[in-house]
């Protein structure tokens, strides 16, 4: 059975029990029932207290078995404790759909837990699904529904919007100042403590529901990251998904920036999962709705090129503000444009965007001249900003750029500071679908996230590329690792020379390491030996052979060498390091302009990730970690590199251009390989040198053998 | 006259004169009486319009001299043509103190501005103050005052804020909302091209007015910055300044980031005189009013932790991300509060911060855990977070809070999500005092501008440095510039010998050069060469050296030395560059780990400014760039270079500790050098080095001789 079947029931049942009404005025299980009466569900309604005889007019029942009727929908509002004994009784009637409202489960600790943990388990056994428990039920205001499952007294009216939310508290929030907001939706279910149904269960319902067009969702976690990341990258192909992410978790502290690892905070990775899947995340709840609206009512917006449209300055000077933050630009507004502009607006007004018009404009002003600049081929969305002066009538200014709104061909929003009064007149109109914002800062915040979803989605829907090691590649590696899957001995880093193989198997720009174990090996080698070279203590147990002082670079001759050695095990023998040492390394020296880091790590939600970013001693300053789920298409690994901050040296005016190619080819590899080989925990190619060519100087490999 | 008495009769008037007031509706000037007498001003008020006898109940007056009373305060609002005229008569009947409403002046063109500079000529040798023109006018909403000069319908409620607006627009769309908003003010000025009061003078007469404790402004352009910057460092020391500066210039282009004044877009410039002169700038104008609002009337802040006590999870996690990215944390509770909190908070809520006490929690419950926590040593203030529940009346809870937060001695914010009917309840009261918001990320950045303002206001409370050169240096310098002054063949750019010179009278830590013409003198001087050493073609035309490829680094031998010297000519001949050389330098090549640079540049409005950042070829990617407002004293130094994002480098774990004292001691003489001498334009030391000492390697001074 598909989501879409096993969900069905919740959200268009014909019928819905409640278990265990209280007669009692302002209690959950009555709120819910004088909600769903006054709110005029088109099922049937049921309801179980073995105390009373009717409340609300509705006829109490004993117990479940004994309601002869069929029964799409329980809701479960009993204690605690009799949650576990109803469930069974609503399985005998073969009620496989229910919502447990009952709070005390998972959320208050161990034993509650455990009860949880019983439940679920008979309702997978039983096929049954469950949403919540700890949660605060589910509306549909379709029409053909007018399903008002929760305790919220207020309900929106409705659009093709989904809305889900983790917390109960946020929805309710969001419930009870919908009369201001005027947000709209059809569905909306609050998921509570997500034993059974989660996010990724309500994402492949609504994908195919007829009735969602906008997905959006307020979440405090993910349940299988892996799993969202898959399905939202497929969902966003068709419908758009709105995400708040809340508990952006502190990034480790800044003396552990050492590693991919210790780089990736959860909420980085989070970050990578909903740019990569094209979600569109937004800071605010406000922000969530007004996108979805937008998505929802005005066309396609297919550049940043944005046309405000105003009678006072000061308002259109922050937003411009605004424009130049979120990455949008001023579009420059055709000669023609100007021209026409002109026989319109005020002499002492500006035909230059922002096209101020002065206060005296009406609705007939504001009308002509938002056609015309809809016009003009350089504006790829309008704002239209109108503060009420005295001696124009706001009604007729925002009502006339309202129809002007669903009219034109270009995403248009009005901005509008009116007296009180005129809010009262418009809200007795019927005019849901308008998009009039309250606040000259969202106005670009909205249409960045709109131009952004439409421009990835078209960029995707032409890549096809492959993702996967060839199998030759696939087995040497297999080869190279297995050893450490038998071998006793086994140490959490693999050997810098095999995983200086697998980087060679890779066909990866490494620099060539000659490996060697003391003096008597070093000079019996010295003939083969580039200067300058560098010299390495490489050791499975420290990450970083800089941690423990055993680097040095820039080594002239072979004098200098039998040197440095010297020094470097005096060093370690002084420090106690010798025995952590499996022996050192020579290298030729390479010397770039820039360092980069390529990394790998497996996040436990959402698997493997990859890291790319700036190298060297100013990564803790500049902060520029980008991360992308694995695998990666080259097409991804470019945009990871792109993303990056270091992205504008590596392609500056100050020096050659690097191969981004090239440096893409390496991340996307690093990809395939944390993706096709379970046993590989981390890996860091840390630093890689760009200068005229690119190379690998030091890297490490991390298994997840115990 | 000080400000306080020039500006006082437009604010205070007992009587009002508004000349040219039109009869028909809706006119500017028809608007403005119907405001005034609705509002009930407290003085008298004479309007002249040649046509009518009476206007609303008023009488008309032929002509200003046609009036026998005394005018404190004369309102023009006739056409421009008329204007000049009108004041003219104004003089004669010896009112000082006009309101220019009219528009069409410096705004619109050339021709405006001719008759806004005639009419301010004639004002100022009449001693004429003028607001305006092309403002929409004044409020005091004090009782014994009662005036409301403007044309908006909605006034505020009193309270001790006075609010500035450059753009009437603006103020025109928060005086439409102030319904929802709630906002108070006690004074309103709208001061439109401010041909002659500007925001200086409001600083001045607001900082001495004993109804005005906290200043608002929105601002989008700066009269004088340096003259702003000298009265709010002064005036925050008492009142609270916060301002919007609306019209954020780009900053240039990154290929022109190479010296100081490429580097100082103009809101760098804007911010660094407002951080330093302890100004609250905000993003928005609602984050204005509510910070003013917990500055009026919550106590102190007086650290950064904050406890946040809910009903609700999710609204708090949402809180607690906000709380991270304004730099505030979160209070951990004292063992004692938690287990006072036990006995009220419900078994399965929180008792860490955020304290959840579920959606049961009711008035009284959340009164006594407010109250705990407010209690507890580790908290610096509270948010209190109340979703609206169905079992729960909203209006008890938030009552009751706001009776709270009056009287603990911390302040608390109350953020609420209730259902409509609340607030019509609420609105009933007279509760103008109450700080609610209805969003949760804006409780935090109020929290933050409070908390650093009084932090900040305290830390200076005890400085005191002294901030100039001392007269020998200043000699010493003067002298070397003299030369300048009265030489014909004079450069822009100060040879650098002479800048060499001035460094050394400083006392900075350069690396001295050794400047050569040729080949000769190169040969005569080797043995003094101390190696590694760098080589340099020297131009007072290019800035920099490296642009014309003039720099060559390590130089190991005299050998070597010799090579370079003849590549550096061959290269700079065959690319024509020859003749722009002044000659060539040597210096000792010094290697450190982190390159800084220290420039200072004039600019227009702010004067000088000095800039701290990091250096090299990172610049760009890390955008250091980091302003005050010179002369510093030493704590100024050492806060710019602590603001800045290389200063966690300078003092990390990785490298020897930076001495921070002796780069704030370079930091701030450079402010003294281009504060001291009017005819330097800019200074860069770019870069200096920073390893085990600190080296300023190359210098560069810019005068404005031309």
């Amino acid at each position: 059975m598909s989501e879409k079947d096993s969900l069905t029931k919740f959200f268009y049942p014909s019928s819905v029990l409640l278990v265990g009404v209280s007669a009692k005025e302002k209690s959950i299980g009555y709120e819910i029932l004088k909600q769903m009466l006054s709110f005029g569900f088109t099922g049937k309604i049921f309801i179980t207290n073995p105390n009373r005889d009717e409340i609300l007019g509705i006829k109490c029942h004993k117990s479940i078995k004994e309601i002869d009727e069929k029964i799409d929908l329980a809701i479960i509002l009993l204690p605690k404790h009799l949650v576990y004994d109803s469930i069974v009784e609503c399985n005998e009637k073969m009620i496989k759909s229910i919502i447990i409202i009952t709070a005390g489960f998972r959320e208050v600790g161990d034993e509650g837990a455990k009860l949880e943990k019983q439940i679920i388990e008979f309702c997978k056994a039983n096929s049954i699904r469950i949403i919540g428990p700890n949660c605060m039920g589910l509306i549909n205001t379709s029409e053909e529904i007018k399903l008002n499952a929760t305790f919220a007294a207020e309900v929106p009216r409705y659009s093709y919007i989904s809305f889900l939310s983790q917390s109960g508290a946020l929805a309710a929030a969001v419930l009870n100042t919908i009369k201001e907001t005027g947000y709209t939706f059809g569905q909306f279910v609050s998921i509570g403590n997500k034993a059974d149904v989660n996010e990724n269960d309500l994402l492949e319902f609504w994908y195919s529901d007829d009735k969602t067009k906008i997905i959006t969702m307020y979440l405090e976690s993910f349940e299988n990251g892996r799993e969202f990341f898959h399905l939202t990258k497929n969902v966003t192909n068709e419908k758009p998904v709105i995400v708040v992410k809340a508990g952006r978790t502190k990034s480790g502290s800044r003396a552990a920036l050492s590693h991919t690892g210790a780089m990736a905070s959860e909420d980085d990775i989070v970050n990578a999962a909903l740019t990569q899947s094209n979600c569109i995340r937004t800071e605010t709840i406000e922000e969530m709705f007004e996108t979805a609206k937008v998505l929802l009512h005005l066309p396609e917006i297919r550049g940043n090129k944005i046309a405000i449209i105003t009678n006072a300055g000061g308002p259109a000077i922050l937003c411009v503000d605004e424009l130049e933050k979120n990455g949008l630009k001023l579009a420059d507004l055709s000669d023609l444009t100007k021209q026409r502009l002109k026989e319109i607006v005020h002499p002492e007004g500006s035909l230059n965007n922002p096209v101020d018009m002065l206060p005296g404009a009406d609705a007939k002003t504001y009308e002509r001249a938002t056609k015309i600049i809809a016009e003009d081929e350089n504006v790829d969305a309008l704002i239209v900003i109108f503060v009420e002066p005295v001696m124009i009538d706001a009604y007729e200014v925002i009502k006339s750029m309202y129809d002007i709104q669903k009219a034109i061909k270009k995403t248009m929003i009005i901005v509008t500071f009116p007296l009180p009064n005129f809010w009262n007149k418009w809200k007795e109109g019927n005019f849901n679908d308008a998009v009039i914002l309250k606040s000259i800062e969202l106005a670009p915040k909205v249409i960045k996230n709109v131009f952004h979803y439409y421009y990835t989605r078209h960029k995707r829907k032409n890549i096809k590329e492959s993702y996967t090691l060839d199998q030759k590649t696939y087995n040497a590696i297999k080869y190279i690792l297995m050893k450490y899957e038998t071998n006793s001995s086994i140490k959490e880093f693999i050997k810098s020379t095999d995983s200086q193989l697998i980087l060679k198997r890779l066909k990866l720009p490494f620099i060539n390491n000659f490996y060697f174990n003391n003096i008597r090996e070093l000079k019996r080698n010295l003939k083969n030996v580039t200067f300058p070279c560098v010299l390495k203590a490489s050791s499975s147990i420290y990450s970083h052979k800089t941690e423990i002082g055993g680097v040095i670079l820039d080594i002239k001759s072979k004098k200098e060498l039998i040197n440095s050695f010297q020094e470097l095990s005096k060093k370690l023998s002084a420090r106690n390091l010798i025995q952590k040492i499996d022996g050192y390394e020579i290298q030729t020296f390479y010397k770039g302009d820039v360092e980069v880091i390529i990394g790998a790590v497996r996040d436990k939600s959402f698997g493997p990730v990859v890291l790319f970013g700036a190298g060297g001693k100013f990564v803790e300053v500049i902060e520029d970690k980008n991360f992308r789920i694995a695998p990666l298409s080259k097409s991804d690994a470019i945009e990871l590199i792109q993303s990056s901050k270091i992205y504008p040296i590596l392609t500056g005016y100050r020096r050659t251009k690097t191969n981004i190619d090239e440096l893409a080819n390496i991340v996307q590899k690093i990809s395939l390989l944390i993706w096709h080989f379970d046993e590989i925990e981390e890996i860091d190619l840390n630093p890689v040198i760009i200068g005229k060519k690119i190379k690998i100087v030091d890297w490490r490999i991390r298994t997840n053998f115990q």
